[in-house]
C-alpha cells in the first residue's frame, strides 16, 4: 500500500510499504477515506533529525473498517469511523475518567509498530475503545467537519475546557492556526461573552471572526498584552486558550490573565520552564492542558456538527490525493494553506 | 506603641513607633491579642536588602477592635476578630468570586502605609470586608487554632482546593513546614484516601501523621519521586500540595503527578519558570495556586475548629512576648521552633 514517510526535516515521501494488517486480536484495519496534515506534523517537518527507515506520518482520519480482530466486538467491518489521534482501550481508569491520552494500553499513531494515517490504510490498536462509528455515509458533506473530531476540534475544545470557558466569560485565544480557530468555535459554543483572537494572518483572522471572535489583536508580546488589557478594561481575561506552544505565547497568556484565570495550553511546549511563573502565582492563575482526550469529546461535539451548529470543516482550504501529500506539507509549511485534507 | 521592624536580613527589632490610628473612614484599629511569626517572614529574614526606615512585620493576628471609622458598619468596637493576611473590601468582583487576594481595593499588611501585626496594635483598611468576628472570648482555648485562620490553615486549604483534593484521592504534600502540615489537615478534611507527606524533620513528620498523613517520604528529588511512585503502584498521585516554593519542590511535584493531576502551589515561587513544563504537559497536569484568599475560607473552616474536628493550633510550639519576637525569628530560622505565637 502507499503511505507517507518522513525521513528528516523537509523530506517527506509517499512510498510503497507493507499492507496494514491485524496484529493483535483487539486490532482493526481501516481503509482511509480522508486524512489530514496536522500543524503538529510541521514541527518534525522543520526539525526532525534523520530517522533510519523513516517515520510514518498522519494521525487524523476517517475510514471504513476493512478487518477486525477476533476480540473486537463493538466495531464491525464496513463501519465508517473516525480515528482519534491517540488510541485508547476505553476501559482503563484513565479512559473511564475521560483522559484517553493517558490510557494504560494507549499510544499514538506513527510511533513504534503503529503506522500513520496519511496512507491508504492503517492498523488501529484497541479498536473497540479507539474508533467511533459515524452515523453518516462516506460521501456526506459533513465529512470535513467530522474529520476534525480526530484532532483539531477536540483539541480546541480541550483548551477551552481546561481554561474553564463558560457563559459570560472573557476569553483570549492565542494563535490563529487551526487549533486556535477551533478554540474560537469551542469558546463560542461554551457561551463566552468576549472572544479575543491573537493572530495576524488576514484570512485566518477573518475566519476566526466568522467562528465567533469578537476582537482581534494583531500585535505581539508587550503590545499584545497592552491591547488585550485595554479591551478588558485593564483586568485581563478569565480564560486563555494557548494554541501555539512557544515560550512567547505562554508568557503572553500569563500576562493577559485576569486574577484567578485559567490557561488551557494545547500547543506542544517548545520550552523547558513555563514562563512568568511568579506573575501566574501572584495572580492565582492556573496553567493546565496537554494532549487532548479527543475520544472523550466526540459524544459532546458530534451533535453540534450533525445539526450544523458548528462548522470546523471550514478550516480545510486544500484537498490533495495521497501522492500529493508532500505538496500539502510544503503548502502548510509556507502558510499557503491553513489545513490540507488528504483523499487517498 | 511597640512594633516589630526588620531593617535587613537577620536584623529585626521591636521598637517604639507612632500609635496605629484610623486614616480612612473605612479603617479599624485593633489591639493585637495574639499574632505569629510566619514561614514567609523567614524569606526576608534570610534575604532582605537594607530598607531605610525598616519594614513593619507580621500579617497574622487576632485582636480586639479598639476603634472604627465612620464608614465601618459591620464590625464594632470590642469585637474579637481574626485578621486575614491580606485586606479586602468584600464587595468587588474578585471578593464576590472568593478571590480576596485580588481585591480591587486590597493589599497586604506590612506594605506601604499599612503596618504589621507583630505589634501592640494595627490599622486595618476596609475593615468591614477584612475582619471576621469570632464567636469566642479572648481567653478561649481555641485561640491558637483560630489564629491559623489568618494565614496558614487557609493557605493549606487553598493548596488542597486548587489541587482538587476530594474523597478517595491520593494526595502528596510537599514540605513539612506549617503550611504543609495544615495542607495535611485540609487533605484529610476533604476525604483524601492516601496522604503522603514529603519531609524529613522528625517532629514535624510525627505531627503530620497525627494530622492524617498515611505515608512519609523522607528522601529528596529523584529518590523521593521513586518512593512516591512505589507507594502509588507506579501511577503517581491525583493531587499535590506544593508548600515549599523552591524549583526542586515544584519539579518533584510534577514528577510525582498522576496523569490528569492537579498541583496547588502556595509556597511563594523562588524560580522564574515553572520546571518540568513538558512533563506536566504530556501528563495533562494542571499547576495553580497563589496567595490564598483565606478570608473566603473562614466560613468553611471555622465550624471544624469550633467543634474540635481539626486542631491546626497544634503547629505552635513556642509563645513569646512582643519584645521577644527577635528570639522567635531566630528559633524559627534555625528550625528550633515550628511556629511561634506572639502575645503582646
Amino acid at each position: 500500500m502507499r503511505a507517507t514517510i518522513m525521513y528528516k526535516a523537509g523530506h517527506v515521501r509517499v512510498e510503497n510499504v507493507p499492507d496494514a494488517k491485524l496484529v493483535e486480536p483487539t486490532d482493526a484495519v481501516i481503509r482511509v477515506t480522508s486524512a489530514c496534515i496536522c500543524g503538529s506534523d510541521l514541527w518534525p517537518y522543520k526539525e526532525l533529525e534523520p530517522v533510519p527507515g523513516g517515520r510514518p506520518m498522519g494521525h487524523e482520519a476517517i475510514g471504513i473498517v476493512e478487518a477486525v480482530g477476533t476480540d473486537v466486538h463493538r466495531i464491525k467491518r464496513g463501519d465508517l469511523v473516525v480515528l482519534p489521534f491517540a488510541f485508547s482501550d476505553g476501559t482503563c481508569d484513565f479512559c473511564l475518567e475521560g483522559l484517553q491520552t493517558a490510557c494504560s494500553h494507549g499510544g499514538y499513531f506513527g510511533v513504534g509498530m503503529v503506522g500513520g494515517a496519511q496512507a491508504e490504510a492503517v492498523r488501529v490498536p484497541v479498536a473497540d475503545g479507539t474508533l467511533y462509528k459515524l452515523p453518516v455515509r462516506e460521501s456526506d458533506a459533513l465529512i470535513p467537519s467530522l474529520l476534525t473530531l480526530s484532532d483539531v476540534m477536540g483539541t480546541g475544545h480541550h483548551a477551552a475546557a481546561i481554561a474553564r470557558v463558560s457563559r459570560g466569560r472573557k476569553v483570549a485565544v492565542i494563535g490563529d492556526g487551526v487549533v486556535g480557530l477551533c478554540g474560537v468555535i469551542a469558546a463560542k459554543r461554551l457561551g463566552a461573552e468576549q472572544i479575543i483572537i491573537l493572530g495576524h494572518h488576514p484570512q485566518r483572522v477573518a475566519l476566526a471572526r466568522d467562528f465567533g471572535a469578537t476582537d482581534v489583536v494583531r500585535e505581539r508580546d508587550e503590545a499584545a498584552v497592552e491591547h488585550v488589557r485595554k479591551l478588558t478594561h485593564g483586568t485581563g481575561v478569565h480564560s486563555i486558550l494557548e494554541c501555539v506552544g512557544t515560550e512567547e505565547a505562554m508568557r503572553t497568556a500569563v500576562l493577559i490573565a485576569r486574577a484567578g484565570a485559567s490557561i488551557g495550553r494545547v500547543g506542544v511546549p517548545h520550552y523547558e520552564g513555563t514562563p512568568a511563573s511568579q506573575q501566574a502565582f501572584y495572580g492565582n492563575v492556573t496553567v493546565g492542558g496537554g494532549p487532548a482526550p479527543v475520544r472523550a469529546y466526540i459524544d459532546t461535539l458530534l451533535p453540534d456538527i450533525l445539526e450544523g451548529r458548528i462548522q470546523p470543516g471550514r478550516v480545510f482550504d486544500r484537498t490533495v490525493k495521497l501522492d500529493q501529500v508532500p505538496e500539502g506539507y510544503r503548502a502548510m509549511d509556507n502558510r499557503q494553506s491553513l489545513k490540507v485534507m488528504v483523499r487517498p
